[in-house]
């Protein structure tokens, strides 16, 4: 069947094209499907969307990254024939038939994610059948190389050691300690990190309050030889861009298959040419490991692949029911671990970041085995770890001499108010996370929460359980009605709630 | 954040607004996320599709059914709030974790699903949940029923029967037969039935030869008054409208959950207010059921399932492993449909048919029990189920005195021949299928399959396996191509092929 070109400015990511919804009933197409288009010069197999209006019966939409590919026009004629399944489609179904895959077929999979091949609903197969089926070891180690095999690849010339952390315990500042205190160790620790996606701050909004946080895979080849640690944001390198793709179905699903963590984590430390990691593993209620036999599995399973990929690792199972420190939230945090570099800081935060840079330390051959710690601690005491971070950020472009008081906090501030006397008993990172998201974290960088109680702490009633900031008076609005409603921080004792919450008397 | 309307011409079926990417990050929000549009008059909470360029940054883009909500126009402000999770995909994690549904959380995620609450995903996500998790009776009991209380509702003063197949088998006309046999007898059977969705010809495909098959649902009460029999097409009716929703999330993912074909089914037998039932189950390689064992779960869930609906059903597990009778497209199926009715037509087709309305007879009281077949041959034999046709055909609005040589056939035809002599020992479904489908089945009316031999039957060589029929040469020459490659029928002793291709001594 022979279309006329429309040009529609929609970008989706993907190889779509729009078919009008008679055509695609005359050639038997229905949305998802595949066909095939060709004119004169070349062709291309894409994904069908339907559409009653947008584009006209005997046209076809043709999006800005097709029209790039086939150099084409307004009003040109394209022809488009059906075509068979997609082979990778035929793998995902496989798996969601319980088989296992190899590795020809998981990279076809991660190929065509890549290249825009299989539509969202596709992907939403794969990973769900993750989630639902599991992955053997082996297809754990195809997930990761292909995934790493699919981006960029970035080498130094020497072993290189990094840190990264599973996630879902907010005010996880602890990179910012880690990363100084190894390169100040002589290690090379070129860490790359995540924007939030579903935390009130990632270690790359963290960071970027104190310096630039976006550079290009020669750039941070520069910074690290100059300094030997970087604090960088790991989006802008293209590293395993699989996993950018398959967070965006992941995150409406609200899914977080273990397989797809693994392969994530480690195909993006691959790829940056790390050697030798030690993995952060939360464990706790609110946390992605809800007890410490789900955590041991996990971090058996990681060590495992690791090791397949040459990837020397240490996991640490932490305590992640509540907070690490006392602020949530970009300047917040970014205060607090200034705060702790310059000899003050909350204990949670030296210990978890002292322990963790000590395995760093140990894997390198720079401390004795279960010496690693105080090594660390003494690098921290001693005010080389704050030299290398204010290194770092003078490398990366910031104020070296900056200040936890020159850090600008959202000016808009409230309290939550403890009801009674009595003891914490319960801190909800949920709840902390959505009041630091709702007074604008992390894009508003100066807001977020501070925690002046924790669990174990003796309040009496009327003290501040809890501060919120946010730049804009409309956000702090939305956070305190959550942070009255949602009980972040309950003390023992306390009423929870009054029911009926009219009247009461039976009248 | 106040946005300014854009006005785009997609129709998606869903509660979708555009958001640019840039105020979609300010605000944090993602793909998938919901947020909540007001006007001055009206609000609505909506799920956020992001584009880089096709709304500009200020601006919300908003589909006709939208612009038809809130009465809006072209540059109008609109407020835009981030808003909390939709609670029916709570639900749908919570089966995804495994749990069970109740019936109010059932009901709330198919609501959402017919008033376009949930994107494709999240439609996904739940019915791959059923897949690999399984439901329980009663959650398929909820879901049945919620499907039926989410649409159109259909009654008629006396018990109602009706056929229904689960499909896989190409060629499956039985219900030209079954709906004349069982109206005959003096029951009412208003058949509801599908177009092709997988299949070279559905049901309404097929009758549609011989008379229109659209029509509402008083068009159907009265018609019914008419004939006592009927064979229209389901998707005017606007019955269980989930269902439909439902399937074009399943079609491309090719999963079909035995949870959600047997609410489907029931659900639109029930909305038509059915009382009495017969379900065919096809077993065998290439059909849903690949084993006895398969179907017979099928059945015990599908007869429980209708007496919790108060329908009293019968299954019959029937041989699927081949095409039923010869022809498979929509005119040759009518015309072989046609020729079973006077008198002539294959045995496979008048077995399974008289069978399947015989059960009907028996559940109706016009037969004893294990005496429908011999009921139901009977009033074949005697032309009364012809005449009943004819009055059916009359009534729809067709020509009542069609004889099978009037139905036109597709003039472009080619033949397969046998390779060699021998018995033929396999008929692929899915090969004749796809065949019939490239040849242009079933929007091509005149377009299909003959099996000319089927499974036992002797072959010479050089006989005409099968001649395929298409309206359009260039379809003909598309369906040749994958019938010679693809082995739709298979002699014993016949070479497959030959080993390398192109040469094959070592020089």
């Amino acid at each position: 069947m022979d279309l006329k070109v429309k040009l529609v400015d929609i970008s989706t990511g993907r190889k779509v094209v729009l078919l009008n919804n008679s055509d695609a009933l005359h050639i038997g197409v229905r949305p998802h499907d595949r066909i095939k288009v060709k004119t004169s010069k070349k062709e291309l197999t894409v994904i069908v969307n339907i559409t009653d209006s947008y584009v006209n019966q005997g046209e076809i939409g043709i999006t800005p990254s097709l029209k790039k590919f086939f150099n084409c026009n307004s009003g040109e004629t394209m022809e488009i024939t059906t075509t068979g399944r997609s082979s990778s489609m035929d793998y995902i179904h496989k798996k969601m038939k319980g088989e296992n895959l190899n590795y020809k077929e998981i990279h076809a999979i991660i190929g065509d994610i890549v290249e825009g091949n299989l539509s969202e609903l596709e992907i939403a197969a794969f990973v769900l059948s993750q989630q639902f089926v599991g992955m053997s070891l082996d297809e754990i180690e195809h997930l990761t190389r292909s995934m790493v095999e699919t981006g960029e690849k970035i080498d130094f010339d020497e072993p290189a050691f990094d840190k990264h952390s599973v996630g879902g315990v907010p005010g996880n500042k602890v990179s910012l300690l880690i990363v100084p205190i190894v390169a100040a160790a002589g290690l090379l620790i070129p860490k790359t990190s995540s924007k939030a996606i579903t935390s009130p701050s990632g270690t790359a909004d963290t960071m970027e309050v104190l310096a630039p946080v976006s550079f290009k895979a020669d750039e941070l080849q520069e910074l690290v030889k100059k300094t030997r640690g970087a604090l960088v944001w790991g989006g802008a390198l293209n590293l395993a861009p699989a996993d950018d793709l398959i967070i965006q179905v992941e995150h409406p699903l609200r899914i977080d298959p273990v397989s797809q963590m693994i392969a994530s984590i480690i195909a993006k430390k691959y790829s940056v040419g790390v050697d030798n990691m030690v993995l952060d593993i939360p464990v706790g209620p609110g946390t992605k490991m809800e007890n410490m036999e789900e955590g041991e599995n996990f971090a058996n399973t990681f060590v495992e692949i690791g090791k397949r990929l040459k990837i020397a690792s240490y996991c640490g199972l932490t305590y992640g029911g509540q907070p690490v420190g006392h602020a949530v939230g970009p300047a917040l945090e970014a205060k607090e671990a200034l705060e702790a570099l310059m000899g003050g800081g909350p204990t949670s935060l030296i210990e978890k970041s002292t322990a963790l840079a000590g395995f760093l330390l140990e894997l390198g051959g720079v401390a004795p085995e279960n010496k690693g710690q105080d090594y660390a601690k003494e690098i921290l005491r001693s005010g080389k770890a704050l030299k290398k971070m204010q290194e770092i950020i003078e490398a990366q472009g910031g104020d070296s001499k900056v200040k936890p008081e020159d850090i600008s906090i959202g000016e808009h501030v409230a309290g939550v108010e403890a009801k009674a006397d009595g003891y914490v008993t319960q801190v909800n990172n949920k709840n902390i996370t959505r009041i630091a998201q709702a007074a604008g974290a992390p894009l508003d960088k100066g807001a977020g929460v501070i925690l002046n109680y924790k669990i174990g702490y003796k309040v009496s009633k009327g003290d501040k359980l809890l501060s919120i900031y946010a730049e804009k008076e409309s956000k702090l609005r939305e956070a305190t009605v959550i942070a009255t409603r949602s009980y972040p921080i309950i003390v023992e004792g306390m009423l929870l709630q009054k029911l009926p919450k009219f009247g009461g008397k039976i009248s």
